[in-house]
């Protein structure tokens, strides 16, 4: 008897896992009669079936890893919905905190800037009280308040109420939404005033404070120059980005109404922004984005019309920046027919023009439809009050501090951000790692009192201690001494993490230090670092996901054209 | 020689399919020597695996539906995404529209409400040229105004910009950012002006019409009762929200001011919205929802002590509700701890206090931190002056219109919405189907209208011909006038598809017609039913993907509680 032989496959599957291999598998029947009656059956047994080749090992490893990769996505996607729930539910419910203790010293924080918030969210609150006081009840990403002029992202989303780090806090934040009239460096008070428009019966009063941290940041500097103040938009607060927004649409309407003059188009049509720094600039390219993206579609006939005109009193916009990203910048600029007028002042702004001074001194009168004046700090009336009250020391523009932050001439201020006079430049960046600097100042003032009140008991003990006992608290008495002596504040130090600035058309600018010299980019990629830097510097999960999530509704669905 | 036999199976793989069946199969090998020596080594041949019984076919067949399933998921999303963004990006980049065209009739509509936006979206501009004047650029989805004011949607996502619709129309739609002042029914134009804070040289004009539309909508009515029109916030504007939020922040604010008053605590936490229809209804609701998610959290010292009281001059709220819907609200509300104050009339709106008429006609002082005024309609001061132009038949408070929409007196005017007096409810629904309904009409007068000019050209003609020929147009005239004859311009019939209202606390309540009844629910799922079907009113794909959106990110993040 003659049997077809064959080799047999063993088909196996994977140890534990649901799908098995993909190999097509036929297997060579060999069937073997069970009694002799089957034998000839047997005999004509067909085949029913061949081997196959075996299937690329290659082919079948590409499967099970792409198999891999799919769930490894899946299960990322899903951890990653998991852990950002989790973490905004958090966010959302804070635990109790530790009442006010009396024991304990107070921290007044006046401001609620890049400098006060910095501070307040580093701040270990086991060793103090916290008050802090603004007018504002939130912070503000003041870095993106151009794209919120031109209705790229949404007010919502660049702030973050004070009373959200606050409420974080291990020990409970008072924060009062009131504005600081008088500091008070002798008696150690701060005198405020809620003025907003709706009061309770008491709506001033003064608390005392142990520290002060000033943090009050700067007024928009006019230069005094006749009608910036009452006519132009500045670029500092949500109500300017909203005013500008408001007050640029209108322009737009105005200039489609039926059978209107064509000086006047133009007119309304053209927009000046004072101000060759990076708000001006960002100011400028969100507009022609606006512009770009939306105003051509919706507003066809009036698109072509609008003008942008950056005005500048420097040699060169930009000055922080190297030369290359300079010149960039205004190419990119000039490409986007936004015109830059470098080396020329605002003399005077009026309804419907701005009086400019140009380079060869000349005098225009520019018909233009408004003003976005992006221009310098000047400091506020409580920072010139509370300076006037040490006039030997305190003799700059703004406050003069130590190598700590701590005011000269005061005891117990130490004063951060645009209100201060530092070789530092007044930006966010210095604000926000003087804050930082600070709360690490306080926790070790805060160990070296403790240390101290600890040094006073072990000194009073040793008085009335004996033999051994007093050999022990001696000893604790040296090494507490040792351990405050270790104890060194050193002085703040501030490191450039770089510049960056968006020029609209989807590119930005990047002059950031390497080794000893720095990287200058600018383009695309450098757009797309410009938003990743921004979305890790917003302080929440809150904020990083709102911003990006407006980013991706405006591009999907354009920016908004309606006039409040 | 014995050797052991079985059953050999035949693995199988299902035709073009990847993943293949994952049942666990060991072969009983059946192996045969090669040559006599291994004959030995057979006999000793042990049973290298056995034979499984066969995997259950209901097992594998659940796992290929569910794999199926999963695919089909995977395939809809793709779908979904991609049809989502090709929609979004065909609304964004409009194409080419037909121009203005002397040979058509003018449309003018005055409005950018309901009654005015549905009428510009189903009009078909082939027949007409159109032109939209409003004070507004945009239309404001009213219903979901209440919870823009606390902050649960933000005010983008329940406005859309004329400009919007009109781009996509098939001829051009002038669309002009001005008020109406005066319409002169028997010159037949219309003057307006645009009075915004920027106004070109030329802000003042007339144009004439052939057919206006008269969609203006009313203005709050507050009956002349002192201190409202100053002192109350409205909700009928996205500016009424804002100031709303911004004086309700306030308020908080500034009870949580340090040393405040224990009663003037409760007096400025103490919110007096008045008018119990839906919109004082969902303004309570949705302050006490903001109060139980978000300022529970963020003012636990304060958030307990804040009251909602609405009150109603009529014996009950929800007159349009039926009665256990009433009486459920009724009881949500007490539970939310929301005072209802029926019978209750409004004397004089002070700064601290509003004075009321209680149910026994007793006057109360009662202080409290704001007054929402959610009252009724009056008309503006254009539509009396229009009606002052017919006194004979302009009798009532409103528009008196016919059957057909038409004002009566005037010639060519057609008038919609809350500025006319009719027997229907002065109601979104109702301007809305009104407006759809004028769609219509436009297009049956149009068809009308040429197939009358088609008629005078053919009466022309048979004069000069003869024979054959003039029976053919003898025929055509025939023809021509039977379907002349057979448009019939159908009255306008309103078709009430229900009340919806949300009560808070994730409640709605809904009364829909059914059959020759109506069923009337309320709850969550109710709740559930109010937020589809207002996703399914809102006009575009934009404003659904917005307001879902922000259902989303207030959900997640809460509401925002900052203060401009």
């Amino acid at each position: 008897m003659h049997l077809a032989r064959g080799p047999a496959v063993l088909s196996r599957t994977l140890a534990g896992s649901r799908a098995s291999s993909s190999t097509l598998v036929r297997t060579r029947l060999l069937s073997r009669p069970l009694s002799s009656t089957s034998v000839r059956r047997n005999e004509q047994t067909t085949q029913t079936s061949d081997v196959a080749s075996p299937p690329s090992r290659n082919g079948s490893r590409w499967r099970s890893f792409l198999q891999l990769l799919g769930r490894a996505t899946l299960v990322s996607i899903v951890a990653g919905a998991g852990a950002f729930y989790y973490v905004t539910q958090k966010e959302r419910h804070p635990g109790n905190q530790l009442p006010y203790d009396p024991e304990k010293k107070t921290i007044v924080i006046l401001g609620s800037g890049w400098g006060a918030t910095s501070l307040l969210k580093s701040l270990d609150t086991t060793e103090y009280n916290v008050v802090v006081i603004s007018p504002k009840n939130y912070f503000l990403f003041t870095p993106l308040l151009p794209s919120v002029a031109v209705g790229t992202l949404s007010q919502k989303s660049i702030l973050q109420p004070t009373r959200y780090v606050a409420r974080h806090k291990t020990r409970a934040v008072t924060v009062i939404e009131a504005e600081g009239k008088k500091v008070d460096p002798i008696h150690k008070t701060v005198t405020f005033e809620d003025d907003s428009e709706i009061q309770g019966t008491v709506h001033q009063t003064t608390i005392p404070y142990d520290y002060l941290v000033y943090a009050v940041g700067a007024e928009v500097q006019t230069f005094g120059i006749p009608g910036v103040q009452e006519k132009a938009c500045f670029m500092k607060e949500l109500a300017d980005a909203e005013n500008m927004q408001r007050r640029f649409k209108d322009c737009i309407e105005s200039a489609a109404f039926p059978g209107q003059d064509s000086t006047e188009i133009d007119r309304l049509l053209h927009i000046v922004v004072v101000g060759g720094g990076p708000t001006g600039i960002e100011v400028s390219g969100e507009i022609h984005d606006f512009l770009e993206d939306d105003l051509r579609t919706w507003y066809p006939e009036l698109a072509g019309r609008i003008r942008i005109s950056l005005v500048e009193a420097l040699p060169s916009v930009l000055p922080m920046f190297s030369k290359q990203l300079i010149e960039y910048t205004e190419s990119t600029f000039k490409e986007s027919k936004i015109e830059i007028l470098t080396k020329t002042m605002v003399k005077e702004v009026k309804d419907k023009s701005v009086v400019l001074q140009m380079p060869d001194k000349s005098i225009q009168d520019v018909p233009c439809g408004m003003v976005v004046w992006a221009g310098g700090n000047k400091n506020r009336k409580i920072t010139q009050d509370l300076m006037a009250q040490f006039p030997s020391v305190q003799t700059k523009r703004g406050l003069t501090v130590d190598d700590h932050l701590r005011m000269a001439g005061a005891e117990g201020i130490f004063a951060i951000g645009d209100c201060t006079s530092t070789s530092y430049a007044p930006t966010a960046q210095v604000a926000s790692q003087q804050g930082a600097y600070l709360a690490r100042v306080f926790t070790q003032l805060g160990k070296k009192e403790n240390l101290e009140r600890q040094l006073i008991s072990l000194d009073q003990a040793i008085t009335t201690a004996s033999g051994e006992d007093k050999a022990k608290i001696a000893e604790e008495i040296e090494s507490t001494q040792s351990q405050i002596a270790k104890i060194k504040i050193r002085p703040f130090h501030y490191s450039h993490q770089g510049s960056l600035a968006y020029i609209g058309s989807d590119k930005a600018i990047a002059d950031l230090p390497f080794a000893n010299g720095n990287i200058a980019s600018g383009g695309v990629a450098t757009f797309l670092f410009w938003r990743s830097a921004y979305l890790s510097t917003l302080f929440s999960l809150r904020n990083r996901t709102l911003v990006a999530n407006d980013w991706l509704i405006t591009k999907i669905f354009g920016r908004d054209l309606s006039r409040d």
